[in-house]
């Protein structure tokens, strides 16, 4: 038994390490690269697991994410975020060392670059395949080509294009899904064609919806995909996983119950779960995470207990099934999370249900 | 001139101690107890500023934070949360040296309280007053009787009603606000007559929009408000302060341009500001946050550069105003948070416009 007192965050390593080997075999089945957006977990020891399944190339979204994961030992990262030329240093300090890869945009920052770096690092274009929050539009080949222009140095090796396709996440179906990923890999596949100079340029894909529920689209080379290491109740309702593939909870005390609501507050709120919210099919109002038994070693995913409705800072508002009824203050429950990305970041570190502790860069 | 390279938490102590000392001023003349809520800053050195106003009785939302507090020199503290059973040795840890107020509303909680505390604490029952997320109904005047039954006790003093109006934050005007707060205090009020066996009881109320914008209610002997030593675009779009008094903002880099939709990219997303969204009066869509003017040494709140439309984990998606389409990449803006309780909590530090670091408990 794990003795539990406030709001905690269990990792089920053995749910975890299986959804890391299904990613890498997907990835080697279809001969593409995997390099896996560490985001998600942002755990050094965590890495070393996916290292055993041979991966040797990742993806992080920040310069100090970077920085901690070449501080364990990893020697080929993609920056995938729009460059931040304020932390140039650090960039240059990180490609003398490691092999960096970019994302540019624009011809300012491919210029800055190009005056500004002192080591040489990989880049990808950008491109915006429908997500419409970064990229260049794939139809501004004239942007495209001043944008190598500007990059034309020794330091600036341009590798291909990389695309999220953030867009799959608001699929309403799986023919959706596949026509957001057709789309893009189209695009992506006429770019690489049209700038057929560069031939050692690769296609980068990245989302976990794509990645999970479709077979890797042909021509792609590279994928990225992040959340899949511990799944959650989004990707449980967007398709992506099943309720037992979701590797992290968080276990929370009963604090009250209000039965004439049917209702329980849990010891668990905005700063431990994280506000986002998703839909599940058939219910009409958002929830923040689902709860589900916890018998002090472990939990299971055979009976809901309740959704939680609302969060405050602390306290979240469990909407109790009949099963859920039953709860008392003083016992625990385990909270699949929304989003585990933000959920892992605001926690910080992680208990495995052995009791151990796992940190992350965070911690 | 600061240098900031990446999202960075700034803290304007001019505004702070400013918004600090005029609650202190309004409870002083309304002769009530200030007992203002800690979870907002989280942080010893801005605890202090509320020191030197004369509080010596503080407010926070766990054990945790208790024990945070207790460490560094408070000796009268209210955990406004529904007791966590699971905590009774940290509990009783505390009320072996410091006053502890603990907040009851079952039988179960009082009878496990009776049985278990080894040290004195005091104790209010959290009433609900129409948030109905924590408490009991004021009209449940035997489920009262009994919890006070089942609490009698050497180690439990009762002390009072205590309510937190959070559907204050729902009040779509000031006659709602108004109307929230009559019947909250109405209710406490009749609960302390109706329980006058218990001469010495006080009725506490918390809420930061009813204590800023309306006067402390007859009959209330304790203001318990948080929020409002930092505010935030929330409590704006509440009526409760003016853009100008924000004491906090994230200073953010700007990594793209997208000029055809009027968007800026910044490197500051969910895992700064947290996913907490809120409306502005006469705009249809959420906003996360509100990209002023910074020049390198503070931010003003003269020229709007443009709202932040959509979070994930580190991009934040500016919607430009005119004003705002002059931005580069590689400058710097300063968001006002929707929620400034759960930015601080997300970025554990702060720095002052000295360029000062001040840390939090979670630092």
């Amino acid at each position: 038994m794990l003795t539990i007192k406030k709001p905690t965050l269990l990792l089920n390593t053995d749910i975890c390490r299986s959804n890391i080997q299904a990613m890498a075999k997907k990835a080697r089945e279809h001969k593409v690269i995997f390099r896996p957006h560490f985001k998600t977990h942002q755990s050094a020891e965590i890495g070393e697991w996916f290292r055993e399944e041979g991966v040797t190339a990742i993806t992080v979204s920040s310069v100090s994410m970077a920085q901690y994961f070449a501080n364990h030992g990893w020697k080929d990262i993609t920056i995938a975020f729009p460059v931040n030329l304020l932390e140039i240093d650090e960039i240059n300090q990180l490609a003398s060392y490691i092999n960096v890869h970019l994302l540019i945009e624009s011809e300012e920052t491919a210029r800055f670059l190009k005056e500004r770096l002192t080591a040489e690092c990989g880049f990808f274009i950008k491109i915006d395949t429908g997500y419409h929050r970064t990229g260049i539009a794939p139809s501004n080949v004239s942007l495209i080509n001043k944008v190598l222009q500007a990059a034309e140095s020794p330091n600036l090796q341009f590798e291909g294009f990389l695309t999220h396709s953030g867009n799959a996440y608001h699929a309403n179906d799986r023919e959706e899904l596949i026509r957001i990923q057709q789309t893009a890999t189209e695009n992506l596949l006429r770019l690489k064609k049209h700038f057929h100079l560069h031939p050692h340029s690769i296609i980068s894909v990245g989302d976990t919806p794509s990645c999970c529920q479709l077979p890797v689209a042909p021509g792609i080379d590279e994928i990225r995909p992040g959340n899949f290491v511990f799944f959650d109740v989004m990707q449980f309702a967007l398709g992506s996983c099943k309720l037992e593939d979701i590797a992290v909870a968080l276990v929370c005390p009963v604090v009250a119950i209000h039965p004439n609501r049917q209702e329980a507050i849990i010891y668990g709120g905005a700063v431990h779960l994280s506000k986002e919210q998703t839909l599940l099919p058939a219910d009409p109002d958002p929830i923040y995470g689902l709860a589900v038994n916890w018998n002090g070693k472990s939990w299971d995913t055979f009976t809901l207990l309740g959704k939680v409705r609302s969060l405050s800072q602390e306290h979240g508002i469990l909407s109790l099934t009949q099963a859920g009824c039953n709860l008392k203050p003083g016992e625990l429950v385990a909270v699949l999370p929304v989003h585990s990305c933000l959920t892992a970041n605001l926690m910080r570190k992680y208990m495995t249900l052995d009791g151990d502790k796992i940190e992350s860069m965070n911690s």
